[in-house]
């Protein structure tokens, strides 16, 4: 019997239908081939980006030159711009507005064999580090409401370059996924008084049948009404709303189980192409005990197709608790 | 300067992004090659599915037999059951229900080689009023808060047989995106004592600058805020929340207007993969004056990635104004 499951957060069901046949080996996997020619984001090719944001250079190496291990530049074409005031505008019924923010790529390693998984602790570090000091430099810019860091990896799921990158876009609106999120967390909180990430890592650890990494301080689940086959949630176990405020003694804890993680989806699936997105609650929210930061992994294996567009329901066909129990035996 | 608009029922906000650079032309096609052999929806394949629910068959043929020129079928492989009560139930703070509903296939047309858009004028009615009759039928169970119809054209939008069909949902649960739309328009409603939908109508009318197609009864417009190249809405010019009440002589007035709105993308982006589905009021709100029922298509021409996961925003890299020039100029 298919199962529908609720997300206890934002309200979203999802129809757990295993019975459309799917096990975790049935799906597509990428090969990793790759060509180096050309590539914008590879060492002596720094001029062919916008000069960069920030860089670590730990040989003291120019800007824009090589010699760096991380580089943030600006997108080249991206999607909403720096410079520029909103103008909101409406046009008879309809609103819009300049299309003001800023879209920046992180270019995770200068090699361009290696992905996010294959960094060295140190180098993988570094990403969060990166991730987080650019978070808290443009959330100085009051014209921006949200920041968000994400990663496409593969083709499939939306990158356009295969040299490894994550990105951010800062907006000029607080997004309707994040307000959904924001005030589902805040109508649990009314409710319960406590937080329902707090509440849901703690039922987690309890039946650890959706648990798939952990340490003291982070549990990576299947989270219990998973959208998509293999999506996993990588959350701090003490509560925390903004990942911004995270300190060095915090992303020396994260990075174990968020690279763990990565490594068993990899070897599991065979390296798919995913997409990764860094859920923090927005600057001027940044004491909340109703939201609690969190990673959301999506490993890009099935089509979104009629039905969710049109409901906003999901069909997935593989249980995260099936899910989980590959990825835990996997060898890594 | 990409531009911000916002959809004026739900709220969301699109980027309009042309510096991207996506010319109508940019986008893969796909090739129409098709392979009959082995396909359940061929005739004398009827064996191959669930016995049929509903049929044309001008010819006095049995049911279950080949002689139809239409054919409705339970899914083989249904994402929900039809047996079986909901027992609503808690797994500690979360939520869970039998995955109880219908799935059906509405195959089109005994052809393997015809698209919906190759359809004669009254085939192509035949599969409108199958979709009304299935849905009149279904909402007689008081189990089924929503039945949605939709279509999967192609591989990339998700359909794993190419013999032209489409399919219909019943869920036990109001859809959140449906949600969304009637709470919108609700707000909408309250505030201007009009419906947006007819709103919208009269302006894109009036402005005519992203209309595509329209006759008395019906228009085809690229919305203003659209979330994909070349998304596209058919809506009745007449205010009518829910699609099943249609009759014959509108049946009459809205296939020339689809079938023309389906043939300019077909001639326009080269036959491609796509998406539609009938949005409707649910069923114990069939007389709402703040909804209006329609039809959204969507060519899947670009990937959803990280940003629109995590933010609920869309990336849209071309205005509607060029898609609409680009529909209404292609030689059908």
């Amino acid at each position: 019997m298919p199962e529908l499951r609720k997300d206890p957060i934002i309200g979203r069901w999802v129809i757990i239908s295993t019975e459309r046949g799917k096990r975790p080996t049935d799906f597509p996997s990428m090969a990793k081939t790759r060509e180096p020619r050309l590539c914008p984001f590879c060492p002596s090719n720094e001029a062919s980006t916008p000069p960069e944001v920030a860089a670590v250079r730990s040989d003291g190496s120019d800007s824009n030159e090589s010699g760096w291990t991380l580089r943030v530049v600006p997108n080249k074409f991206p999607a909403l711009k720096i410079e520029g005031d909103l103008n909101r505008e409406g046009v008879g019924i309809f609103d819009k507005m300049n299309g003001v923010g800023a879209h920046e790529v992180i270019i995770e390693t200068p090699d361009h064999m290696k992905d996010l998984v294959d960094l060295e602790f140190e180098d993988f570090k570094n990403v969060i580090r990166a991730y987080r000091d650019r978070i808290l430099d443009l959330n100085k810019d009051p014209r921006f409401k949200y920041i968000l860091v994400f990663k496409n990896q593969g083709e499939a799921a939306g990158a356009s370059l295969e040299h490894s990158h994550s990105q951010l876009i800062a907006t000029p609106i607080l997004p309707k996924r994040v307000m959904e999120e924001l005030s589902g967390a805040k109508q649990y909180y009314d409710f319960k008084e406590r937080c329902v990430y707090c509440d849901i890592i703690r039922q987690e650890l309890n039946e650890d049948v959706r648990v798939i990494a952990y340490n003291d301080s982070f549990v990576a689940v299947q989270p219990f009404a998973s959208r998509f086959p293999f999506e996993t949630w990588l959350m701090p176990r003490f509560h925390e709303s903004a990942f911004e405020k995270i300190r060095g003694e915090t992303i020396e804890q994260m990075v174990p189980v968020f690279k763990e993680t990565l490594k068993r989806l990899s070897v599991a699936l065979n390296n798919p192409p995913y997409n990764f997105m860094i859920h923090t609650a927005p600057s001027d929210n940044h004491f909340s005990s109703e939201y609690h930061w969190h990673i959301e992994i999506i490993p890009k294996l099935v089509k979104v197709a009629g039905f969710e567009w049109g409901t906003g329901f999901y069909i997935n066909p593989t249980t995260p608790e099936d899910a989980a129990n590959f990825l835990k035996q996997v060898e890594i």
